[in-house]
C-alpha cells in the first residue's frame, strides 16, 4: 500500500473528503461481508494480511483496528418522494452517531419502510454511525430531507404523524396506524432539545410512554433511541397480535 | 483554585484515583442540581464564574465544559442481598459507558427495584456513564455482584430469571412475572458476546423480541439497551393494562 493510498483511505474519516469522493469506509469482517452481500458498490478492500499491521493502524478509525476495511461508494441520500403507504421514522436532529446507528438497527429489526433525517442529523457515513449500525446501513432506506415538507406530504396522503411528548397520550391506549393504507410517520426529536417547534406543530398524534408506576418518575426522559424502540415495538406488537 | 486542587479534581477522570478517594465528578447545571437534591454527599462544587474558564476546562471531562462541576462521594456498590420480591436487571458484562447510562435511565423510568452488574461491567462512576444517566444514577439502586450467585438467590425465593435469546419464545405470548410475590430478574448480555454461558444456564425463561415481519430479518440483534427497553416496557405494559 503506497503512502498516497494510505492518505486517501485515511481522509475518508473526515466528512469533507467523504463528500468530495462520494465514498466511505466500513471495518470488521462481519460488516465487510455484509457490504459485499449488499447492493452497495465495494470500491476496494484492504486486509491486514496483505497491507500489514502498520498500514492497517493508519487507515483505521477504530481504537483496535480490525483485520479488514472496505471502501464503499455512498448511495444518494438526497430527498426522496414518500410512498403512499408504509411506516416511517423521521429524525429531527439526532446528533449522537451511536444513537443514529442504534435507530437504524431498530428500523431494520422492526421492518420499517424507511428513515428520513433532517439536514442537522449526524451524517449517515460518519464512521461511528456506520460501525454502530452493525450492518443495518446496508438494508434500511435512508433519505435526508426537510421534515416539515415531509409532514405535508404525509398529510396529502391523509397519513398520520406521531411523536412522543411528556404531555402526550398513553401509547398503550392510542389507536396506532401502521401505515397499511396511507403513510404513517413517527418523529424522533433530538437528544437535547426534543422535537423542534416547526415540526411539533405538524404532529397530530401525540404519544407518551408511561413510566412505572404511572405518573411517578423522577426521570425526565428516555434516551432518543430507547423511546424510538419502545414506540416502534408497540406498533409492531399490535400487528403481531 | 490552586494547581493542586485542579490536579486533584482532574485525577477523578481516572478510575484509579476515583477508587483511591471514593469520589467522582458530575457536570452540568441539571445534573449538579439533581445531585444536591439526592442522597449523595456533595463534597465540593466548582463554578466557572468563581474559578474561571481556564480552570474549568482543565478539570472538565467534557469537550465543551459546563458552567458547574460537583465532586460527590461514591456510594458502596458492593454485593447487596436480594429482596424477596421486585423486578430487577442483571447486567452480564455491559462494556459501553453510554449503554450503561441508558440502561439506568430505563431502570429509572420504568421503576425497577434495582440493577445488579457483573464485575466486568463498565464502572458506574466512569464520567461517561455518570453523564449519560441524565440523573438516573441518583435514583437507581445499583450493586456489583456475581450474577450466577444472584441467580441462585432468585431461585431460593422461587423467583424467575428472564433473558433474551435469538431462539427464545415470543415476548408477547409469554407470561411475565413482575416480581410482586417473588423476585424477577432480567439478564442483559454484553454488547459483543451476549449472555455468558455460565449465566445462560441459570435462565429459565428465554425470551425473544419478534422482528417484523415475523421470522424475516437481515439484522442479527438489537442494541443491548434497546433490547432492555423493549423487554422492560412489556413487563410494565402488562401491569398498566
Amino acid at each position: 500500500m503506497t503512502a498516497a493510498e494510505i492518505k486517501f483511505v485515511k481522509s475518508l474519516s473526515q466528512k469533507k473528503f467523504r463528500d468530495q469522493y462520494g465514498l466511505f469506509a466500513v471495518e470488521g469482517e462481519k460488516l465487510v461481508a455484509e457490504a459485499l452481500a449488499s447492493s452497495f458498490e465495494v470500491v476496494n478492500i484492504f486486509r491486514r494480511e496483505e497491507i500489514g499491521e502498520k498500514a492497517m493502524e493508519r487507515i483505521s478509525s477504530l481504537s483496535s483496528p480490525s483485520p479488514v476495511l472496505a471502501v464503499l461508494r455512498q448511495k444518494n441520500t438526497g430527498p426522496a418522494g414518500l410512498p403512499s403507504n408504509g411506516l416511517y421514522l423521521a429524525l429531527d436532529g439526532i446528533r449522537d452517531p451511536g444513537n443514529l446507528g442504534t435507530i437504524l438497527r431498530i428500523a431494520d429489526w422492526f421492518g420499517l419502510d424507511g428513515v428520513y433525517a433532517s439536514e442537522d442529523t449526524v451524517e449517515l457515513y460518519n464512521p461511528k454511525v456506520v460501525q454502530s449500525t452493525m450492518g443495518a446501513i446496508f438494508r434500511v432506506n435512508y433519505s435526508v430531507t426537510s421534515i416539515p415538507t415531509l409532514c405535508r406530504e404525509v398529510r396529502s396522503f391523509s397519513g398520520r404523524i406521531y411523536g412522543t411528548f411528556l404531555d402526550g397520550e398513553n401509547l398503550y391506549s392510542k389507536v396506532l396506524d401502521s401505515g397499511l393504507g396511507s403513510p404513517s410517520l413517527i418523529i424522533i426529536g433530538s437528544e437535547s432539545d426534543g422535537i423542534s417547534p416547526g415540526v411539533a406543530s405538524e404532529i397530530n398524534e401525540r404519544l407518551f410512554i408511561p413510566p412505572y408506576p404511572a405518573g411517578a418518575s423522577g426521570s425526565e426522559s428516555l434516551n432518543a433511541a430507547v423511546a424510538t424502540a419502545v414506540t416502534v415495538a408497540e406498533f409492531r406488537r399490535r400487528q403481531h397480535a
